[in-house]
Formats: structure tokens, sequence, C-alpha cells
């Protein structure tokens, strides 16, 4: 447990530190930049992972795995998507070992065991999986392939943060093959859909669906979608991405179809991807100064019951209740913990539960069994009642639903007022300097202007949301003509 | 679906290759001794993994996920396994990669982007494990640590095979850490016992529980119990092990704990695991000829429904038959798979759902419309029945039970069959030259004599049953005194 986070309002960044450590969920671990996911985080992605699996699963896809190395010729195929990602590229050389003769005990690369060609630990795999696709693919009939996989990957990132920005995260990373351009654009619109409908229906998180600009585009794709959500210090968080990749990949790995008319095509493609940072996300959007603040359908414990008792004739007697009232939870599918540690004070299991975002606490003791009751605190409001144990149960469901709801309203309510239009570039900066959240602004569509606000404000374009019209304006930096507004934040 | 078979007495090493790409499980990559696992074969291997998850929840484990890196460093600290891996590991040595100054459009490795310490790929997982247990153990209160983590690993093996030994596979390994040896030793043979059921229960492949002679240890092991299972070809495979780590890991990562007496201790520790090797033993135990063979309860389609039809009108009235069985069947968690594809014959899918180990294929067409019947086939015998419709989800799942069954007691009469005991070398070379399996001999103890009788006869020590008693009797090689039997065989 140890001493108390350090507040939101007084270092967002620590507390967010303090708070992943200090909750049992990752560790920053030997390898510079890798984490240790430890148990009470990687089961909260355990259950995020079955979520979106069953999705996955839903819309058509089946999981498949493909090598974790890519040799550099495959690597290089496509260019830009090799040029975006060389740069940050973990590369085995060798495949031995051998001892130092001028160190016992120690170990050296043996220089007789060099590789003909480098591997590349995948950043992302669609030229392994894309030359394999080309083994696979011959006539329309091969088609679609829509596969997803869940593995780990690597970017060397040089400024790292737990969740948000490792060398190695894991994720799933979908993949599929299609006949005609307008059902690969579907594909893409579909996974995006399906991704907002995770952050919002399990994660609680509000998300603002969009396309990228050119520049935030994914490496070696032809449109990226894009669902971003917005942190408590008004930072945004791109939360899942889904390429179109156009014929890129086909035609840097020569996939072509025969048509049902007989002629010779390029295959189209998509990818699409959420990974660990969705757990950075999760944390940020509900947590408070106490500690983290789950919403129910993640939470790995969702009822956690502290007995508070001095005798162990007590303690029996309230096992006994608590025995009834956690099987029928059970057998409505919600997750109970009986904490009957008695290693640790009831005091320091509250807070305890608190710090892990438990959403529904129980406390149970010998003045509730002369009356009948128990007391219910909710994690979210902090709220506590005394309920009768005959309606605890009921109780106990109403609020897991209300829970998840509140979360989401919380959170929705935070967002839609940290969406700003303006029409000057001193608002702007303004914003962006003071209130932060998500700026809507008209852009002149350049590169340029992305890249010169990017200098003077750190805010970049998030995305092009879908559901912004046409509007006639002018460019809220150069004056230029402009469509249609976009978003700009400061992001994660 | 290709030509037929190689059949198993022809070649069966041949005919295992091309049953796993013919069966769509597995194929080979563009990395050298790389596997891509394609997605029926993915999908039995998830059905192994839902349910070994659940045996390691069910006996207190918990998930965690842990760097795929590890600085040479660490590797090497615990020295035996050092060893013992050193000569067959990836070694990442860059972090990125750039243009080639010399070829256009080419990447080449980075000079100024060389590690400082180099990186090994996990082969397991136990020396990054055990360096980051050591922040974690202060007291006897924070033990026992029980963990499980799902991952890949890279092995340089210079001889692959599909599933059976890959350069990367994906496995889960288990990790414990206890207080006292007895608890440690405890665990390792609970371990071995899951792994043997989830053997028996859902492979319906019988394993023989032993211990591993000194030279067939893990690197590290004080001990290590393994479960060998046999194949069709007389082979041995060892499908898992579960190590007794002793204090090694703890010793060489100086992890010791504060006992309730307040000592400083050493922690014991264990480490288990099973890959996707099972795929292999699974595919070997029970497959013929035709194809695939799998057991009810790892099968990603139960029941395969085959349409037989001339016109729309009877492939609709099937339709509205089978959607009524289907319904029925999907109700009792039997994975049902209507297959009314127009492109593929009757005959043509028949053979594909032979090859592909469906359990039950189900043919309904025109004529049993009117006789309120269906025909049913098993893949394990190939007998087929006709069926009142009406009794049709009856049957199918008795037939399931069944054919779980009958595979048991082939494979369990096979394996009974191929345990010879024999007294001579004479008889011992014999038997593993011509019959093949498991040869029961007494053995003097030592390696020199292991590693003689493995030169000449190519058999290694599988195991030294739990079940085989203490029994006086001389060396089949040396005639030196011996107090038990070993298990000899050839093995994967």
């Amino acid at each position: 447990m140890g001493s108390k986070l350090t507040s939101r309002s007084a270092d967002y960044s620590k507390w967010y530190n303090e708070l992943v450590v200090k909750a049992d969920l990752a560790e920053n671990s030997a390898v510079r930049g890798c984490m240790v996911i430890k148990p009470y985080g990687y089961a909260i992605w355990e259950m995020m992972q079955k979520e979106l699996d069953r999705m996955f699963k839903e819309t058509g896809h089946e999981n498949a795995y493909f090598p974790l190395f890519v040799p550099k010729s495959l690597f290089e195929a496509e260019e830009k998507n090799a040029e975006g990602f060389a740069k940050e590229c973990a590369v085995v050389t060798h495949y031995r070992l051998k001892a130092d003769p001028e160190n016992p005990g120690k170990l050296i690369v043996d220089p007789n065991a060099k590789l003909e060609e480098e591997l590349v630990v995948r950043p992302t795999s669609e030229a392994i999986i894309w030359n394999t696709y080309k083994g696979w693919v011959q006539s329309y009939r091969d088609l679609p392939i829509k596969i997803n996989q869940w593995a780990n990957v690597v970017r060397w990132e040089m400024r790292t943060r737990l969740f948000l920005r490792t060398a190695e995260f894991l994720w799933q990373e979908g993949h599929t093959a299609h006949a005609t351009k307008q059902e690969a654009v579907v594909e893409s619109e579909l996974m995006q859909q399906v991704y907002a409908d995770f952050a919002q229906n399990f994660m609680a998180m509000p998300v603002i669906k969009g396309v990228k600009s050119e520049s935030e585009r994914f490496a070696g794709a032809d449109d990226t979608y894009t669902i971003e959500a917005l942190m408590q210090d008004g930072k945004a968080l791109q939360a899942g991405t889904s390429h179109f990749l156009g014929q890129n990949f086909a035609k840097a790995f020569d996939v072509k179809y025969t048509s049902k008319e007989g002629r010779q095509e390029y295959v189209w493609s998509t990818s699409w991807g959420v990974s660990t940072r969705l757990m950075g996300g999760l944390i940020m959007t509900h947590s408070d100064d106490l500690g983290l603040v789950l919403p129910p359908k993640l939470a790995p414990i969702q009822v956690a019951i502290v007995p508070i008792y001095k005798t162990e004739e007590q303690l029996q007697a309230i096992t006994d209740k608590v025995n009834i009232i956690a099987d029928e939870l059970k057998a409505k599918g919600i997750s109970v913990k009986f904490d009957n540690r008695d290693t640790h004070k009831p005091g320091w299991k509250f807070a305890e539960y608190e710090l892990k975002g438990v959403p529904v606490r129980i406390a149970i003791g010998a003045r509730d069994l002369e009356n009948g009751t128990l007391e219910i605190a909710r994690r979210d409001t902090l709220e506590k009642q005394s309920v009768q144990q005959s309606e605890a149960v009921d109780v106990i469901e109403q609020l897991l639903k209300a829970i998840q709801e509140n979360l989401w309203n919380r959170a929705l309510e935070y967002r839609d007022n940290h969406i700003t239009f303006v029409e000057t570039f001193e608002e702007f900066k303004e914003i962006i300097e003071n209130k932060g959240g998500f700026v809507a602004a008209h852009w002149d569509g350049t590169e340029a202007t992305e890249e010169k606000i990017k200098e003077l404000t750190k805010a970049t374009i998030r995305c092009i949301p879908l559901e912004f019209k046409e509007e006639e304006g002018f460019c809220v930096f150069t004056g230029k003509p402009s469509g249609k507004r976009v978003l700009f934040a400061k992001a994660y």
C-alpha cells in the first residue's frame, strides 16, 4: 500500500505513474522501456481481450499467429511502412552466445553465429503477413481473408511510459484482404465502429471517430480511421486505429487474384489494432486521487467483502452469511472476493480496494449480524448505504449498472465540456494552454500549417471527425479558405 | 484440398508434414524455422489454451506478462540455465535501421544504434522473472507467488518441424515462488498432474508421468517432472514438463524472504510449461491416412452439416430443417457448421471435413426430407448411420462422447501394447529397432551408460516412471546392479 498518491491537480503525470505501480497494474522492468504487467493489471487486460475477441469473431474474423521476426528484405518491401518504422526497430543479428574467454561465467555474442539476413522484431506485421497472404490468394474465391492476431510488438521508443508508450507492448492486429476497394473501406470503417462500441460499452470511455490527416496516418496507409479519447488532464489519447491500406501491400508483395471475369487484380487491404495502451486510457478516464476507478464491466473483482470482527465466532457467523450472498452474486455472473485475511485490518483493506478501483465494497460486522444489514460503498461516488441482507443482491446488481452508467456520463460530460470551437489563433492558443481538451478549428489542409501550429502550441490534429459537416470558414492560422473543421489537441 | 496424403505406413514423417499443411493447421514462413499458425490450427490451440487456463486458475494461479527481452547480464546469472540456452538464442544487438546509401530503397543496420548491452529474445523466462520477483518478495507474507504467462519464446533450433520443434513457439510458462522446499515440490507435482489430466481428458492422449534423468533435465532444475506420450510411429513425445528449481534462481538473483521466525531464507521455486508442441502430439496420436482426427472436446467444429440438393427449393427446405437441428445443438454447447457453399460439391466437402478431422459429419438430401431422416458419419471409425431427424440431437450428443472415449481407448491400447519389458541389450535393440515404443529396462544410473545406449540405438531415457516400483535388477547394458526400471524410447 504505502503512502498516499500524489493528487491529480498537483502533478497529473506523477499521479498516473504512482497509481499504475501502487494499484499493482504494471511496473518498469530491467529492460529499457519494457514493462512487467502484474497480475491485477493483466486481469483487466484479459477482460478487455475477451470482449474484443468476441466482437471480432462476431464480425467474421478468425485468429491466427504469424512470426515474431520479419526478415529485413521483407521489412523494406513496402517503402513507406519501412521508412516509418525503421528508426525504432529492434534487430536480431546473431543466433548464439558463447562463453567469454576473458571473463569466466560471462557470455558474449558468438561472432561465428551472425545471421545471413538480419531479422527485425515486428513493430507491426503487415510485411510478414502480406508475404504469407501471397501464397493464400489466387482466385476471388480465396477472398476475403479476415484474420486477427493477438501478439507482442516492439517499437524502440525513446521516451516511454507504463501502458501509454512502451518499447514492447501487447496488442491485437487485424489484417484483412478484399477483392474490392469498397469492401476494404467498409471493413476499415466497421472496425473503427467496433472499437468505438467497445470503448463506450465496456470502458465507459467516450471517443470521437474521425480520420487522420495525412501526416498522422499509419505508415503505408491510404487512410487511417481513429478513435480519440480525452483524458482528465485535457490531453487526447489515440485509443485505436483502423487503416485502409489501399493496394499498397498487395503491390509491395505482389498479391493478385483472378476476378470472376478472369482478370488479374491486386488485392485491397486493411489493418486495425488496439493495444495495452487502452489500459492507460481506462485508468486516466475514470480514476481519482484515491486510486483506480474501474467500470464494473472490466473489473476483475466487482465486489469486495470485508468482515469486521473481534472474535473467531463473529467471523464464523459473518462468513456463513457472506457465503450465501456471495453464491447468489456469483450465480448472476458477478465476481466477488471475500477478504478474510487476518493479516490486515479492515481500514487497510478499505483503502486497498479503493486504490484498486473495485466498484462495490461491502463491510459486514457484528452489529450488522444483529440487524440483518450490511454496508455497501460504491467506488465512483464514495457513497455508502446500509442495506438489508435480503435485498443486498438486488441492490448490488443495480448498483453495478448504475456505476457503469455514471462513469460513462461523467466522462462524457467532461469530454463534451472540453470541445471548444474557436475562430482565431489567439483563442486557439488560449484554450490549448489553459483549458485543454479538443479545439475545433478550421485548417487550410496543408502539412506546413499543421507543423507550424504544432511547433507553436504542441497541439496536433487528432482527427477530422466523421460527424463534422462541411462548413465554410477560414484557417485559424493562415486565414486561407477551409471547408471543414478539424480537432486539435495536445496528445499522449 | 489437392491430392491424397502420403500414407503413414509409406512415410510417417512425410504424412505428418503433409497433413499439417493440407488440413490448414500451419505452414512454414519466410523466417527460418518459424511457422505461421493458420486459423484452423490456431482455433484448436485456442481451445487448448482455454481449458489449460481454466485449470491453472482453478489451482490458484494468476496470469501476468513479462518482457520479451532478457538483458545479457541477467541471462547469464543462473549459470546452468545460461549454458543450456546460450547455444540457441536470438540476440538483439541494434535498435535502428537506416537507408542504405549504396542501395536506394534498401535498409541496413545503423552502426550508430548499437545497444550498450545485448538483449536475448527469451528462450524461457526464469531470468527476467526472478529478477522481477526480487522486488516483490520481502517477507513470508509475500509468498507464495503463483504466476503463469502465455507468451512466445525463441530457441534457434537447427532442425525444425511444424509444431514439434520450431524456432519460435507459443507456450505458457508458470513461475512460482514458495517459502519451503516441500511446498515447491508439491507445486511441481501438482502441475505435472494438471498436464496429465489435460492430456487425458481433453486430448485423449495417454501419458506416462515420470521424472527425467539428470542429463535430460531442464537447465537449472533440480528435478524435472515430465509427461511422455507415444506417437503412432513408436516414437515418444515429451508433452509437458514441470521443474522443481530448488533455490537455484533465488540464489542467482538473490531473492530472500524473512521467515515467521525472522530468519533470512532463499525462496524455493518451480516452473512448468506446455507449448504448441502439443498440437503435434494431438495430430500424431489420433490422425489417419485420410487426415486429421480430432477429439470432440478440442474440435473447433464438432458437427459439419452438408446439404445435398439439386434445386434451390430443395436447399431451402433442407436449410429450414437444418436450422432447427443446429439451434438445438448449439443450445447444448455443440459447435456446428452448416456448409451451404455452392462453390463446392458435397463429395469435396466430405473429403474436406475428413481431412480436417471434424468428429461428426451430417449429410441431408431430398430423400432424407421425405423420410424425415439424415445421415450421420463419425470421423474416428468412418461408420455411417441413418437417423430420424427427431432423434438426431440426442444421437449426436452421445456420439461426441463416444468418439472422445473411443479415441482415448484406442490410443491407450496402442500405448499399452508398446511398453516392452526387456532384460537383455539384444532384446532392447530389437524392440527399439523393429517394434518401437517404450522399453522398460534396468539402468545403472550413470550418464555414461545413458550416452552409450543413445549412441548405439538413438533411444534416450524418456523418464523414470512414478508408477514403477523399486525392483532389484541389472543394467541392461553394463550388467551393474539397478534398483528400478526406466523407460527408453526414440523421441521427437
